[in-house]
């Protein structure tokens, strides 16, 4: 791959500064990049990398320090951003999976698409439909009733349980699990835990993507609910009748009990943790490991075990950091309490 | 299917005001029923859908005010649990799979009982005994002398590692890892971990549910045992040698360190973590996020990082949340102590 | 398996006190042993169980009370790591697989090593290069150009995606997946999420050991590392571009944010979370569920959320222990200097 620099700089609406010849064949990291590499620069943290780097050319913010002269500067607004989309239009990983292998089963009464690609030892079981363009890798299995819409991407041993609705473009990592039973029991008369049978399906809509190892459970009744857009990283879970907004984002290991509703565009940090059958308005953001015990109906910023508003969250962790002060401010009264008191005695006799 | 309403309310034990012969054939919560559904009513978060639910019928509590005509209410002590049963009775989901699927291996040396069902690409390796009954889908493996008892129904892509037992009517979701190696290793001379070997198994009993990814590890020496009636939530970490008592619950995401022994129906909320070879006493509930890091002797209800009782964890949660309030006070205090002072030595002067 | 008690003694050098000639079949926990098995004592709790353990005989520390005169003793250094070199000596256990199934697909474009095992259904795709004495269980998929470095270990319905290296001796846990894609997007114009194609791999070095359950991204760019020796338990997350350092172990369901370098001969306790693009220097200990929300320069031991140095940390939890004293103490504070306020004013007038 050799790209030309000129072509990408106009490609991110960027200004080159340096040799636009230079030869260009991969995209890297700053601490990792190598001659014929280029590269950007976006945290603050990784500004001391600037002066060793060995990368021929760089994406920079407009006014950045140009000192060194034997790299070619691609000035651009953002330049993470414009990385990330030559990222897209150079080096997008293509997926060969072609074709039904002959070891895939594909019961005969399911619909599969044009030019869909099932590998080795799938499983579509009967009623499953499958649309166009669709890729399935080797050892997935999809029981009863599934839909797949067009053009989405199944990893390999992937497990998708009965009825469960996967919409168009959606990404599937290795691992993960829809559809498994919500996690619902009552006690009967003698005390013992008995099921109750989880009826629901999961609904998971457009361009999604599910990260490795995550577990969405189906709905007790009715539907778990996965909007348009939602990205979620590894080994999250869902529990059942959890519905989650549009292009909302969960990050790794976080958690979202029972029946609790998401808006849109929010973001879980990892680790965070959801009581059952509360609710997120649209743009809530919930800091790492924060646990949400309540309705969050206030766009913003939480964080904390109980999660609250970030200033009130902030003021307790600095007052906890404080800790100590406050202690010695307590011993200290209480002295000079004592010696006043002592003074006062004095003065009376 | 079409329910009977004056046969379900009997089976409930509820007793029915209103029209007995209206048509039901589903069930469905209060905020998504449709007309032709049962729904029912027992957490008063959900009591303001009931003016525009469109449900035909709704289970209610005695005393329930019947404002709307529209609606046949059946009265029962237990809503909840009345809804269970009727979806037990009327909506229980059949796991079709059935006959041993020509591409399913089963060694010459394993046992399978009668009935069995096991789905493509299912591996039964020697030495394994299979009860009657059994449902194991595809994709499943089972390494050496695995025993499985009668009615157990393991889902696609559950790995069972060799010598596990897993009792009778045992459910196990898709993901599920049971008999992994015990985390365990020591430092040789060198400060390198040396691997200890992990000989033991996993016994779990009869009537256990284990959700979809989880992980129990294999006992180093002896056994991990998962008893009677356990429940345990997905993405769940049950790690060597511990000991789980008859009908605990374990919800997702928490973790049970190593020699850790459970009771009888405890509860562990979502993302608890214990320590290793601690005892929680039966009938303890641990709440969501807490971390336990002492045995809990004392049957109750314990939170907190580390966790506390509930009496002694609340009143710290008001401390810290007041925490700006007592800063104020300590502030006020020593301006109040600095004006005694100075009036002090007026007096004196 | 009949242990020679002299020849066992000899092999962690140890001193027989008692019966030398006393029959050993098994090795068992204290509080499990029966008549013909060896045990051992390391932790000071487990000391209860010796006046009643069946065991025939017990590796003790030098200086033991060997008060039971129907026990054989084995004085040694550390019992505990004697221990388990016995059960590497005695009971390590061999994993059965032997040579290529049939229902296993190995591409024609692949090399498979001399001795390699492939259990039922396993996929070796397109240019995967299997190292001699590999052994891969059942069901596991490999795609596209995976390097497994000699007698490496897989387990059953392990997903391994392309490009990514495994070394030698690697022992990989069921359902762990490595290279699933790391946790990239940029909002375009629209506000919309656009995935940031990962084309990054995963190096897993020699002598790594990752537990069930296991997900570990594959980089966006250039690699994430996981380095000689380190020990992985199940449920854990590493995302793109970690660095892990030799010897370092992290314990279940704990989870490493994007681009943190952690060093050598560190210990991760379960359910800790690092936040991304930070540092640990060589030798960090972070206690269980703690939060690392900076870069750790100083080895030590860290623990809270966010973390602090274990001196820091434990002040301000006892502290917070005992906040009740300390608002008990206010509220003297501020009835005795009512009470003053009110002598001096008595005094005034």
């Amino acid at each position: 791959m050799s790209i030309n620099l000129v072509e990408a700089a106009a490609f991110v609406g960027g200004n080159i500064y340096g040799n636009k010849k230079v030869i260009i064949n991969n995209l890297a990291k700053i601490d990792e990049a190598k001659t014929g590499d280029l590269t950007f620069l976006y945290m603050s943290s990784y500004e001391k990398f600037f002066p060793v780097t060995k990368a021929s050319a760089i994406l920079v913010k407009p006014g950045f320090d140009k000192s060194r002269d034997d790299i070619t500067y691609i000035e651009v607004k953002d330049p993470n951003k414009a990385f990330s989309k030559l990222i897209i239009k150079y080096f997008s990983p293509e997926f060969s999976l072609n074709g039904i292998d002959s070891t895939a089963y594909v019961h005969p009464a399911a619909v599969i698409g044009k030019n869909v690609a099932l590998g080795k030892n799938v499983v579509i079981s009967a009623g499953c439909k499958i649309g166009d363009n669709v890729k399935i890798y080797h050892n997935t299995v999809l029981l009863e009733d599934v839909e797949v819409g067009e053009s989405s991407l199944l990893f390999q041993n992937v497990s998708i349980r009965e009825k469960c609705k996967i919409g168009k473009r959606v990404i599937i990592h290795p691992g993960t699990v829809v559809g498994s039973d919500g996690f619902g029991y009552f006690t009967d008369d003698k005390g013992v835990y008995q099921k109750i049978p989880q009826i629901g399906i999961v609904i998971i809509e457009d361009d999604v993507e599910l990260g490795s190892n995550v577990s969405v459970d189906r709905a007790a009744l009715g539907a778990t609910i996965i909007k348009r857009g939602v990205k979620i990283d590894n080994l999250v879970q869902i529990a059942h009748n959890v519905i989650i907004g549009e292009d909302t984002v969960i990050s790794s290991q976080s958690g979202v009990s029972g029946s609790t509703k998401i808006g849109n565009n929010c973001i879980l940090a990892g680790q965070v943790g959801l009581v059952g059958h509360i609710k997120l308005e649209n743009n809530v953001i919930v800091a790492a490991q924060s646990g949400v015990s309540k309705s969050i109906l206030k766009p913003g910023l939480y964080f904390g075990s109980p999660a609250k508003e970030i200033k009130t969250a902030s003021k307790l962790e600095a007052h906890i950091r404080n800790f100590p002060e406050y202690v010695d401010r307590i011993k200290k009264l209480e002295d000079q309490l004592e010696a006043l008191k002592e003074e006062l005695n004095n003065l009376k006799s």
